[in-house]
Order: structure tokens, then C-alpha cells, then sequence
């Protein structure tokens, strides 16, 4: 067991304040990870106020992790020390049902091991994430991280990144394509990248006229005000994915008006509250809607390589972990561009 | 023109009474078609009623219609005097639109010119449906009828028919497929009939155990009870799809919670209010929801040609026309099975 300093929740109303506790030795098929850079994603508060009611106190947030290898266990393959290392957002699963097999762990139908806020597969050992110094998991949920990038700009492509990543990949995002992404945070950035990166035409649906000229430096071709009816009514049944990303409560249809024929909304954001959908509205132009999950760790891996090859990052702020529930405050009024990642040598003294 | 022998409303709170009116002659491109059968679909009594908000009156309802070709333009190709013919929900279409281009009519983005209760493209002459005694379209909005199978049978293949088989098709229903139809009625019992044709493993959710014989004379591998809380728990996350086919009020969610990872619920009623939906429940197992609108003139061709390969038609109950009123009050308390057809004999006199 080695003690690491960490960055924990006591309860769903105190602030972060620092943490000690114990990571297991490194098993057979382990990497031990020194953290480097670990982004902060809207979920970390979510859980750590326990707005979905399933925390687990004290709770070490974080599963947008980077760092070096520092030891390998006797049987691990991709790595060896000193390789640079990723982990997501879950690092374990049950690797036999259905969707494990199809490299869909993230779908895992025994429940993914989630990288905080659960618990290891002996179903008592908690799990803690990414605001702490070191991390031990199985290779074969550590992704392979390129030296070719800046690595605090890695950390959010672990959450952020594939959560996007993979469903504009699953409905097979393209040239030729209109696509929308609705929201300019963590995930919209992304989405925009990465759209623009396939080869469509991407255009920004935003409430803030200020998020134009960020929009197009990112890669959307065109920016609509989503609050200007004309400009809304002008692209009515005209594109062919919306990527909404957003998890405030908001008026699914006004979109979904958006999509042509066959058009598809893709839901990554998860409103408080259920949508209101009118059968009507996709019955008349064969309009469907998708959910989407983070991605597996083979579509995570491609998409890090994918990153690495066309010079893909997130555009983030780095903050010490001193400043994390600052950061929380000012993630909550949108307050940052786009993702704050945490600098873990601040965590070292 | 011609005079024909119809029934029409007068008006939303008045019942169905004779009518006539003038058919136009017949143009180069145009079929006149001596209506045989016309089949009763639940939409007629939606616009008879003026529930849409949309209707026009005088209104002739029908458009499940089948007959004779007993005249053809000079350009006619397709049809000779004499052929089966069938119409189905709509006569015309711009043609030029990417929709209409792409054989996908039902989806014009000017338009269709529905069958009955809309207009012609000049955007004034009223169309008048199959509750008549005959009926002239352009050959091109025209489909080939076998004479192979009872024609009252085929009459509700142009609506309740394509309306299940298209949007099967278009998810690829087939072999090792898990498919659920929900609600047995016009459109459920041909969409138990066409899953179970292309080899899906079909299972009937209905609210009413006397179903349950009766799907499975129709090709139900399996039925569910929906209010059997522990049927439906056992059948958590087990389909691949579920056509959805019920209009009255219901909760999607308790549906898609029946869906595996990557399921799809195909939504083919439009019930009144919009439905609630959660985007945990789409987003957890990347389950989606897509609408579908009967089919373009192509699709409909294929699948009566389908249904003349493999024998399929609809269960029927043939009514003169003079039983429309009362068939409307059935089929409100969906006391048929499945599908009133009128026999336009009863009008000719």
C-alpha cells in the first residue's frame, strides 16, 4: 500500500480540503500511475453535492488523469515505466457480458467500476479518482497517452473528448454533413473540434452572442444566437446531427425543428428534469434522438491517437488544487475556457 | 370530370353522410382507378373530427384504397385498363426536393398532397379520399396491386401496412433480432406479422392479457402483460427494438427501460401530449428514439411485393359504407380486429 495526498469531499455541503489514504501495491496486470494533470468535469459537481443522490463520502473527485508510469506489474504488456498514462472514467468492468466483449464497457450491464464514487468489483473497496497523486489500475483500462501533445490539454480528452468523440464516430460524422453543436462548455469545444476535424460543417447553437468569435476560432463555420427567432427559423430542417450538450433545463424541440429529414439529436448533457418530445415532431421527418455515454477504452485509445495525429487538444486552464472550489464556483456561472485542469505538483508538498 | 358516389363529413361534429362530387378527367400521366375496398384508419376519425386542427370540409376520408384501373392517360407506362391498383396516403409530391428525389415522398420538404383533406398543387382543389367510388392519380403516386391475394386484405397494407414495414426495414430489422411491438391494434398486429416474416424473435406488449392468444396467431414468439410489474422487470434492457405503435397517452419511459444497450424505440403513433423523457434513460445504454411516417411510393411498391411473396395481408372486417358511423365508435373502443375495410360495392347503388 503506498499513502498518497489527495483532494477529498467529507460531505455533499463542505468544501474540498485535503485528504490522505492508502492505493493497493501494483497486482500482476497493474500500472501505478503518478498523476500529472487531472482535468475537472461538471459531473465531479454533481457528485460531490450528491446531486444524483448515490455519493459515497469521503469522495476523492476526478477521472480526467494523466501522468507517468512509475511501476508495472509482473504480466503488464503496453506499458512499461516511464511511458506516459491515462485514465478515464471508469477502470474496471466485468470484461464478459455482452457489451465488455463489444469493447462497449462503458455500457457494461454488471455496471462499469467508476474511477471515483464506486467501488472495486470486490463491491467494499471505494474507489477514488484523479485529485490525488497516484493511481494504480489495470493496464487494460489505462489508455496510451502520445508525448506529442501537451498533457494538461490531454487530461479533458479522457472525459470530454470521448464523450463527444465517440457518438459523432457511432452515427458516422463526416464530409458532406451539417452539424450543430448546441452549447459552447467542456463537452461543446470539444464537439466542435472534432466535428470540424471530420470534415463537416459545423455551426455553434448558443444563448451568447459572445461565444461567436471563441466559436469560430475553435472551428464552427457558422454561429446561430439561439434566442434570434429569425436566424433560428432560417435553419429549420436543415441539419443533419445536432450534438447537444447541454444539461440545464432546455426546450428540446426548438432543436429538434432543427433537423432535416433523418436528422439526428445526440444527447450527451442529462437535464434535471425530463425533455418534453412531441412523437410528432420526429414522426414527420424520420428525426431521432440518441443518448451517449463516455466511449470504450479501444475508442478512447483510437481517440487519443486520433488527437495526437491531427493536434487535437482541450483548451484549458490550469489551476493548483488549492483553487478547486473556486474553480467549482466559477464552473457553475460558465466561467472558464473551457476546462480547468488541475496541476497535481501542487498536491506533492 | 366525373361524378362520383361518396360519404363525407360536412363538418367535425356531424357523421359521415353521401356526397357527391366531380373526379377530374383523366390527364396524360393520370389512372382512374375503380375503388374496390377502402380500409378505415384511425387518422380518419382524427381529421373527421378536426383533432389535428387541420381539416378541410367537405371531407371524403380514405386512404387505404385499392381497385380497378378502368382508364389510363396517353403517357401512362406503368398500368394498364384493367390492372389492380392501390393509393395510399398521398397523391402527389413536389418531386424535386431532396426527399422526393431520394424516393422518400412522404417527407417533401414542400409537401405531399395527402390523399384526402389537403389540396392539390394548384393549392386550391380539395383531394377527396377512398370513401368514393373512384378516383384518378398520376401514375407516378399510383402502386401495382397482386392478384395474387384477397384484395380487402391489401386495402390497409397502404397505411397500416407500409407504416410498420418501413421503419423495420430502415433499423434493418432481421434474424436474431428481439423485437417488442407495443399495442395490437390496426398497425401492431401488421408489425407482429412483418418482424416475425423478416426473423426477428417478436414479443407483444400489451395492457390486456386477452391479447395475448391472438398475437401469437399472428407470429408473437412471446407476450408481455404491461401492468405484470415482474414480466416487465424480467424483460429489462432485453430488445434490440420496440415499435411503439399506441396514440393514446403513455409513459416512454417504462418502454425504454426494456431496451439493451443500443436499442431503439420506433415511434409510429403520435400520442396527444408530449412525451417525457429522460435523458439518463437514452444516455446509459446509447438506446435512441426515431419516428417514422408511412413510406415513399418505392418502399410501399416493395412491400406490397413483399406481401404478395409471402402471403401477408391484413385481418379484416368488411363493412358496407353505410356502417361507417358505428365502425368509427368501434374502433374508438378498438373493437376490431384489426382493421374495418369498407366494400365501395355498397356505394355504387
Amino acid at each position: 500500500m503506498t499513502q498518497v495526498n489527495a483532494y477529498a469531499a467529507q460531505s455533499a455541503t463542505t468544501p474540498l480540503t485535503p485528504f490522505n489514504f492508502s492505493r493497493r501495491d501494483v497486482g500482476a496486470h497493474d500500472v501505478q500511475i503518478e498523476i500529472l494533470y487531472c482535468g475537472v468535469c461538471h459531473s465531479d459537481i454533481h457528485q460531490v453535492r450528491n446531486e444524483w443522490g448515490n455519493s459515497i463520502f469521503p469522495m476523492v473527485p476526478g477521472h480526467e488523469i494523466v501522468g507517468r508510469i512509475t511501476k508495472v506489474g509482473a504480466h503488464v504488456k503496453k506499458f512499461k515505466e516511464g511511458d506516459l498514462a491515462g485514465v478515464g472514467c471508469f477502470v474496471d468492468s466485468c470484461r464478459t457480458c455482452p457489451a465488455c466483449l463489444a469493447g462497449d464497457e462503458q455500457y457494461c450491464e454488471v455496471g462499469m467500476v467508476a474511477t471515483y464514487n464506486g467501488y472495486e468489483k470486490d463491491g467494499k473497496t471505494p474507489t477514488y479518482g484523479g485529485y490525488s497523486t497516484q493511481i494504480v489500475v489495470d493496464e487494460n483500462y489505462t489508455l496510451k497517452v502520445s508525448e506529442k501533445l501537451s498533457i494538461e490539454g490531454v487530461a479533458p480528452l479522457l472525459c470530454a473528448g470521448i464523450t463527444t468523440y465517440s457518438p459523432l464516430r457511432h452515427v458516422g460524422v463526416g464530409k458532406g454533413h451539417k452539424v450543430a453543436v448546441l452549447g459552447l462548455g467542456g463537452l461543446g469545444h470539444m464537439a466542435v473540434k472534432f466535428a470540424s476535424s471530420f470534415g463537416a460543417e459545423v455551426t455553434m447553437l448558443s444563448g451568447s452572442k459572445s461565444k461567436e468569435a471563441d466559436a469560430k476560432k475553435l472551428g464552427a463555420d457558422h454561429f446561430v444566437l439561439t434566442s434570434d427567432k429569425n436566424a433560428m427559423k432560417d435553419r429549420a430542417n436543415y441539419f443533419d446531427f445536432i450534438l447537444n450538450t447541454v444539461s440545464a433545463p432546455h426546450d428540446y424541440n426548438a432543436y429538434l425543428n432543427l433537423l432535416g429529414t433523418n436528422g439526428t439529436m445526440i444527447v450527451v448533457g442529462a437535464p434535471p428534469a425530463p425533455a418534453e418530445i412531441p412523437a410528432f415532431n420526429l414522426i414527420m421527418k424520420r428525426r431521432s434522438i440518441i443518448g451517449s455515454l463516455i466511449g470504450g477504452i479501444k475508442e478512447t485509445q483510437e481517440m487519443l491517437n486520433y488527437c495526437a495525429d491531427h493536434n487535437i487538444t482541450s483548451d484549458v486552464e490550469v489551476i493548483n488544487i488549492d483553487y478547486i472550489n473556486n474553480a467549482y464556483e466559477r464552473m457553475l456561472k460558465n466561467d472558464v475556457k473551457y476546462r480547468f485542469v488541475i496541476d497535481i505538483a501542487s498536491l506533492k508538498n
